[in-house]
């Protein structure tokens, strides 16, 4: 066996913590070793059952920090896997396998080597590097990032510039970055009607004939157009129920629960607005518990992002296509500070699947990509 | 305590024996006993776990048959009840209380004291009188009455007329006679989409948003305008499930649980072929399990019905309804054999319910009607 990069030697490291959500299993006491050794400022934050650290390195701005996450998502069945979740090994056709080898502690190592290398070459650079790691985005996510962030605001901690570690990247390295997400708004929606006897409909009021006609109009209804930036909102039910699981009663109600995802060209207030304004004109009888997951955000084109795409060229020779698509992630949390945040890592094919795995050599590239941006923004 | 009416004595009789169901308890036997005495020749019906018989005096045509259930519906939580639902017993307000009393216990007392009456005073009259009795009429109907009906199709004996005992009157006795009921068709509808995350709607089929347009069609479809003996035909859907919980997955498929009650200006081809043009015309990749429960039927104004109408008439000065609404019965399967059917019993308010009653008085009634009928079909 050859020897590993530093990269992948750390990715390894840590993929063999079996840090499945909320656990760290000692991910960011490695961490925290080396950017301490790198001359870094620790700052562990346990919040409630969730470790999370803050790390600085300067103490002046501009600051780029890093983020991103220890834990991991569960295996599902062992017997499923070609190689073990947590063996962390490079199979014959160069793939680094495990949980976590793309979602995302492949990141955190590229991340890590990239800045002890960076502080070597320049220590006298300008601004300040920051990480912000957490062991909690993959599960609720209350105790993670956003309580971090709600501290780093208390303190009016200053973050100019955030690359995410997330998965971002489609085929190849570096093809995609994440400049936004898209907001999501949950509802959960009961219809009411009156319960009774099918062979007595007279006497009943059927939700699901009710809401039906409601229920088509929001499935059709065109809620934005979307930008330049962000593709048009969209609406999905994704539970629907009604009945007793009697054949012969008509029920009392209705549920359905869906989610938006929406660009920055509708506000929750309208789209709850509009919601209601469909189920009045249906004269339903409807009630509607919100859920906020996250507002939208976006970083439009300008220092990071060019440094960003820069750098990907240098390193893969690729233009790299900035993207709102998918789904949440916590640079949500992040962007409320007013923060410019984009999420660069490595190919996102396998995530929470069985055999999560990428190339191991693309590893090395995004050390690279870390490395270059932070000599376009911070070195002097 | 005053001395009971035979009828009231009869029917506490067969009240008192706890026949759940498919349980009998001894009914049968209790009525088999009172008609062999009256002359009949008696057919016991053993078919797989349930009791039915057959009895008959006389030989000729034409035949009138009264039909009826010895069974009853669960009594639910016996701390609910007023007074025992098998203790049966007139209260204060000359009700007669207890599971069964309404239906059907009070009719089959009725027909028993009617027929013995009309046996003692008519010894030589025309044509025949016949019982068809069974123990599964309120479950799954499978080895009752349908299972009798085809051993007499399949020996072609004759039956022109069949009065059945359930409970038909809405406010006071003979109010309503049921003179046909509507057929029952139901259906179990699969809807086909795709999987995928809500995300990502552009890689899913949500089979919700493909269906809602397809269903508000089919609720709000105009499917007959019923007749002269029936109201409309009417669809329900009771119950509608997609969905597997979580609510970022947009489920594989939709399913939804739906009734006809359908008059004699449908037919089951109709309908079927009518529900299947519209799910084609909204592009729907869909399944459908059909369950057929009953066939419309209907007993035109004619001599049964007449004398019927005759008899209440006689016996309470009231004009009577006939009326095809509510549930279907029993009578879907006698009227198969082209027999004229129809069902003249107590007051329906109470039926299935904690506390069934029925006034005392209107059984005594209701013996006369039964009687009445009988001199003006079969006296000589
Ligand atoms: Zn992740
Ligand atoms: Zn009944």
């Amino acid at each position: 066996m050859t020897t590993l990069s530093p990269t992948l030697e750390l990715a390894c490291d840590l993929i063999r913590r079996p840090s499945v959500t909320p656990l760290d299993e000692g991910c960011q006491a490695l961490m925290m070793q080396r950017l301490q050794a790198a001359g870094f400022a620790l700052e562990p934050m346990r919040i409630g059952e969730v470790d999370n650290f803050w790390a600085r390195h300067g103490a002046e701005g501009p600051v780029l920090c890093f983020a991103g996450h220890t834990d991991v998502v569960p295996t599902g069945p062992l017997q499923s896997w070609q190689h073990q979740p947590f063996d962390a090994l490079i199979d014959a056709d160069g793939m680094l396998c495990g949980r976590g080898a793309a979602d995302m502690k492949g990141s955190l190592a590229s991340m890590i080597i990239a800045v002890e290398r960076f502080v070597a070459d320049y220590p006298q650079h300008k601004g300040a590097i920051a990480f912000l790691i957490t062991s909690d985005e993959e599960g609720p996510a209350q105790h993670g990032t956003r309580a971090v962030v709600e501290r780093l605001r208390a303190r009016n901690e200053r973050l100019d510039w955030c690359i995410v570690g997330e998965p971002s990247s489609s085929n190849l390295l570096g093809d995609v970055v994440k400049n936004g997400r898209r907001g999501s708004l949950g509802a959960t929606l009961t219809v009411r009607g009156k319960q009774g006897h099918v062979a007595y409909p007279q006497l009943a009021k059927n939700p699901i004939h009710l809401a039906a006609p409601a229920l088509a109009e929001l499935a059709a209804e065109h809620w934005d157009a979307g930008n330049d930036f962000f593709p048009p909102t969209s609406f999905q039910i994704s539970n629907l129920n009604a009945g007793t699981g009697a054949t012969n009663v008509i029920p009392g109600d209705l549920t359905a629960i869906f989610n938006f995802r929406f660009s920055t060209e509708s506000t929750v207030e309208d789209l709850q607005r509009r919601v209601s304004e469909i189920l009045d004109r249906h004269g339903l009888d409807w009630h509607i518990d919100w859920a906020l997951s996250g507002l939208p955000f976006l970083t439009e084109p300008g220092e990071l992002l060019n440094a960003v795409a820069s750098s990907i060229r240098q390193v893969t020779g690729r233009e790299t296509t900035p993207s709102t698509s998918g789904g949440t992630s916590d640079g949500r949390f992040i962007a409320t500070l007013g923060t410019q945040v984009v999420e660069v890592g490595p190919v996102n094919a396998t995530i929470h699947q069985i055999d999560e795995r990428i190339l191991a050599s693309d590893l090395d590239l995004l050390t690279e990509v870390y490395y270059q941006t932070l000599v376009h923004l911070l070195a002097c």
